[in-house]
């Protein structure tokens, strides 16, 4: 039995998304599981020694109190684990059976205890989030530091600002890196404050179990407080198995990740559009066949992520709105895949966006090129604030057709009496009308 | 010519939606326009008397300076601008002109004074947004007002917890509106975080036009803020043209807001189910033909919103990530009437769970009927928590398995010498198995 | 009380869309309803007078039995049926009230006999549906005389190949005027096979009503034909009030449409930047601003259009699979906006295409510039073919980097011994190198 | 190295997705690299002693010419090949590298000859689809089989049909599963009518390369054929790179197969529910804590998938719209993993449908049980259309208000001197008002 994907067809998360592979989702589960017999034993209802000895079973008996979860995982068989989770759903039920086979008999029933198999996924995903969210947030460091970097270098480098594919004003490529700058710092801020709350509240959401088996209510909260530090989770301000903003902000969060992400790689596949040519990728994508290609191989896979995610994102959504009862005939099923290619994605776009900006090449001979295209038009937005005044609407407008006709539009305006060549200098200037310059960094 | 939606189709927003039709937009992109005159006359660049002028020229010129949007909009034919919007590809082309000629010419290019649509499209869009926002979180301030009732009223009734669809164990009615409220009220945090920043900065995000006309960088920042503050929106921290979080960010929280009704209303369609009875609206849904039916109508619209809101909030996310240039070539436009619809049904989706809410009622005699339905056995959670200890597990299954065959499973456990009446009276009271209570207000 | 909609925020369909607009639809339920009554005419069950007296009173009781829907239409406040459909959940229920006030007392009963809410509903949106892809295939027929036109004047025309952004080879203008055909075509063969059949079935499906009214299951076989054929809709193959495949292959061949346009309106928004200037849109677009921009208005619009229309053809889907019950609680509900703005979208798409096709601006001029950009090296993969088994991969790959390098390509090719210049012509002639064609139309 | 995926979230698909796995799919890469080199020979170009010596390279080198893929396959680390994908941005370019090292020199050209990596990666998803579809129609076969025995066994039982989750009617047992049936079978047609072409057009879709390599455009094109008829597909009408009908054609059916396993699986969940109790499903769901549940675990599974599905289908409805150019710049790699998560989602969906539809369990007393709750109203309809001609609308209505307040129904029907008891009986049996049924498979 071979692996269903080890990345075949995902080029843009390959070798970014071990952390949320099948793998790192049973090591989280087991990770919940412990957490829960961590939990008893903080509470006093477990003791020490019962404690260390469930602990060591899990880790395979063969030696000390030092839970490994390396040792652990290597005795689970996931593919035997996926196939056995289908008969009841979900992949607890088996793997409790296999921790429990592992466990003492008379301490067996610690293993578990009260909890309900929900408790365990939902506590493992966010195990498995939290984790996968702190690399994107590195990524996105990453990819924040590239831009300062290219603004630095290249911020005041004059470029064409395009709008419905049209040239349309000069601006400083500064002011681009910042539009995608302030994207990705708002994401960062999303991730950042993202709650990734443990799940522990039994069949249905009411603790009824631990507040039986601990013989209070008030040591039932504790048990769940003990259980969210050791699963190294934000604590939960009550049951959220049919409450999902945890799952939905995350996602959303996750989107608006990929999202400001995928304007930066949509400007620049375009930008490296042969006949732009005002940036290029610095890694990658050469064509033997075609050695005039410069693929934009990274940005074309960040991009490939950007068309996925959102939709994701709202299967997402669709779940949390339609989780009936205590528990849900399908929509939480439906959450865990999408959840997980998610993050998934989020991971591999955030990567490669690090390593884009990183080796990003900026040619400002291209854009210089490119400013010229139109004969000086470019700033025909200033010409009209400063001229009109001056001429008139009528008498500018002809000026102006004269020049889009082909007509030299420097020559016309130094035609013109009202003004000066030394205006006429400026007012021609793509340098002279590049607006109000927000810095990177600088808010 | 008709209009081409009245609502027909929409039974889920029909009376609720008027803050977010063509007219409210039409009289927000006026608003938008009125507020940047207003802005040039603040930073001291546009007399008080021009801008008195421009101001009742926008009205009609009929009377003074207190300019009523209402007259504003009489003179503005919805389905002319609307076709004329087509030619340029918005609506804010023809508005200008509309807007000039009302105006006396030399005071003409005042109107719109170096902006361009898309600083009027989003500014409008926005201040449409906030305003229906609004009216979104006084809905759900009586949702959670129904709801807090509710928990009152039927806080402590005995109800089944489903899992699966199945019967699982107790609980109270105050864990459920929990769950509901807890959703409600995340949104409500969302909604009231959001930001709604105008948008004001040229042509191409730079603002070089607003620094020429102005004469220097602060004044068309001061311009920006003055802006911001006439259209009753937050000052933008830079141009989001082509950083669209803050469209994604509202998409979202809205979304999440529907989601939290949805699941409110696809609980409250299973329990009105004709089997299970234990909800049903107070209003409306009688069908004559057939009597027996009361149709839960208001949670049935909230789930139509429920179903198609996740894949708007995709394409606004979409469009953020397609982003291209400096304005993209269709993205843009994708938003516009994506956002409205989604607005649309927040504000049919809430307004219809606060009265659903408010009118809900509970018929305990049918929780109670219900819980009964499994003889016993939706406590058998507990019983294995107890009896297990005392009877082992063999014995402890071959009892339930009895009892699942259809023996009465209160004589079986009375017939067990372990156990005491008294024990046994409250093992299989329901009421004695229903958790951890957080009650509904009680954070 | 205002529309919603008049089309503010929908340049894309604005003036195409009113065979959709609410008033198209209450047309429709009118139309299903006078079809019921015909049909139970026509099975001889209602005696001729009383049917003629029935379509009078329809039709606003002035004259004959010529029933015209405008005036039983004008009768309609859309604005006060909308309000009305709102508790009960659906328009139909006002409505019959409204045309049962209508007419005679004795005759009333005839008036939606036997039949539900969602007989009416679901044959109206058929009605309409089938009406506006009959549009929709007029625009498409347009589209595709447009490419015709545009492979009979520039088929030959040579241009520049691209992958991912960058020159691959030369090719013909045909190849990719052939692509945009063949997705349009496919989506032709797709709306021209859909069924659009009537929903005749009562509360639940079974025709029960119909066969107790018209005394045998044969009669009522008959009713359905009959409504059928009045409706000018397919005969169903049974009800579908819950088997919902006849809305999802509407919307997925709607959507269908829509990409075909949106592959088109993509490739043109590119090649009309700037930079490229191989296309132009022949209408519209200008800005007085900036005049050296030519916005592709139209393709800028179909664009939006087809970043919308997969995530409504989503919701379809979605509804389809949740269609529980007989009738379900929420997801019919969502078909209705949704389906009507796929074709709202089509229409307007559609319309478009036709028109931008009709006037797209073919400039072989810049086709030929861009041809140049590299040098030679477009046709790089020819010289591999042909050189590779002359003078070895090392030589060849020495050459291509000399040639990416900046040095002549030309003189490099020249300078072999084992090529003659007869051949070298050849070689480097991109119009050498354009492939088999396809004709458009030829297949 | 650990596999991404091994189902371990995915129960609804794991043991029954290997067709599509990335093994699957490396193996139809290099099956459709394989069909290139046969096509090349059987048109002429290649030896035939070439030929063999290429296949047995292919496979290893260490026996005749009878390829095996098996051995192929065992010589490929997929997880190196995906990791070695990144970089390029697709699998095909480390792939050939692979394919190309194990053929001796001189006749390593012949490997990938001309071709692209979309025509390799396109043709194997196709390679993979078709296997995946054929598979999918086996299991739909088997559901429709199981339809068909439920049909017989209890296609006469009388269940209460409900629409907006209340009773409405009676029906028989064979209405609903007719309404799965012809959903099921639609699909079935669709599937049945879809086209799987081959890929092969070189570089941009002019297959440019093949004309010059084999000397003639009939030539390439005879190529083309071989190598569609090699690979065990349709042969294209032309290149597909940027019209992609093929794979949303594909996605549509499957989604639209989904939706109406989906539909089926909603109505077995909800009628599965305790209170209702009138189907259960045969295998699997137990809960040893919680005995008295019988999750619906198959079709819980199966909507999970119907989640899911559309949205995926939405996706590549997307990449379509925006298969820029002649090759896009991400939206092909959009493509793969979304359309193999379709495929996955179908085999899973599909046959957990044939399971579940092979073991459903139908519970009759439950059905007769819950057609008793309204105490006859269920068939009010039938008595309005009886007894209003009788005893007019006002008696009539206070008749059936009285028994919605708790009256018998019985007795107050029976009081009424219009009908006899005679008529009574037959009035108030719902078996009498079951309308028209249509016979599973009579169509």
């Amino acid at each position: 039995m071979t692996a269903f994907d080890e990345g075949l067809l995902s080029p843009v998360t390959a070798g970014h998304d071990d952390v949320v592979s099948d793998a790192a989702v049973a090591d989280a589960l087991v990770h919940a599981e412990q957490a829960l017999v961590t939990a008893y034993f903080e509470i006093g209802i477990l003791s020490k020694a019962d404690h260390a000895e469930i602990m060591l079973a899990f880790a395979g008996g063969a030696r000390g109190d030092a839970v490994a979860n390396v040792e652990t995982l290597s005795m689970i068989d996931l593919t035997a684990l996926a196939a056995a989770a289908v008969a009841g759903g979900n992949p607890v039920i088996p793997l409790v059976a296999e921790l429990k086979a592992r466990v003492p008999e008379p301490l067996r029933s610690w293993v578990h205890r009260g909890a309900t198999s929900q408790d365990i996924v939902d506590t493992a995903l966010m195990i498995v989030a939290l984790s996968a969210v702190r690399r994107v947030r590195d990524s996105l460091a990453g990819v924040l530091a590239g831009l300062a970097i290219l603004a630095t270098q290249h911020g005041s480098d004059l470029v064409v600002a395009r709008t419905l594919t049209q040239h349309a004003l000069p601006m400083t490529l500064r002011t681009r890196i910042e539009a995608w700058r302030r994207g990705v710092d708002r994401a960062v801020t999303r991730l950042a404050t993202l709650e990734f709350p443990a799940q522990l509240a039994g069949a249905v959401g009411t603790s009824a179990s631990f507040a039986t088996i601990t013989g209070s209510a008030d040591r039932a909260r504790a048990l769940v407080q003990g259980f969210s530090g050791q699963a190294g989770l934000d604590g939960p301000d009550g049951s959220w198995q049919v409450t999902r903003w945890p799952i939905t902000e995350l996602g959303d969060a996750l989107v608006q990740t990929i999202d400001a992400l995928g304007k930066l790689a949509t400007d620049v596949t375009t930008l490296t559009r042969t006949e732009i040519g005002e940036l290029s990728e610095g890694t990658g994508g050469a064509s033997s066949a075609m050695p005039q290609k410069q693929n934009p191989v990274e940005s074309t896979l960040i991009r490939s992520a950007a068309l996925r995610a959102p939709q994701l994102g709202a299967t997402l959504h669709l779940a949390a709105a339609l989780a009936v009862d205590e528990r849900p005939d399908g929509a939480w099923h439906a959450e865990w895949p999408t959840l997980r290619e998610l993050l998934r994605l989020a991971l591999g776009a955030s990567a490669h966006a690090a390593s884009l900006t990183a080796n990003l090449r900026v040619h400002p001979a291209a854009a210089i090129r490119n400013l010229a295209i139109t004969g000086g038009l470019i700033v025909s937005e200033r010409l009209a604030i400063t001229l009109v005044p001056l001429i008139g609407h009528e008498r500018f407008d002809a000026l102006i057709a004269a020049a889009a006709g082909g007509a030299e539009l420097d020559a016309l305006v130094r035609e013109l009496p009202e003004v000066t060549d030394l205006v006429v200098d400026a007012l021609l200037d793509p340098a002279g009308y590049t607006g109000v310059e927000s810095g990177v960094g600088e808010r």
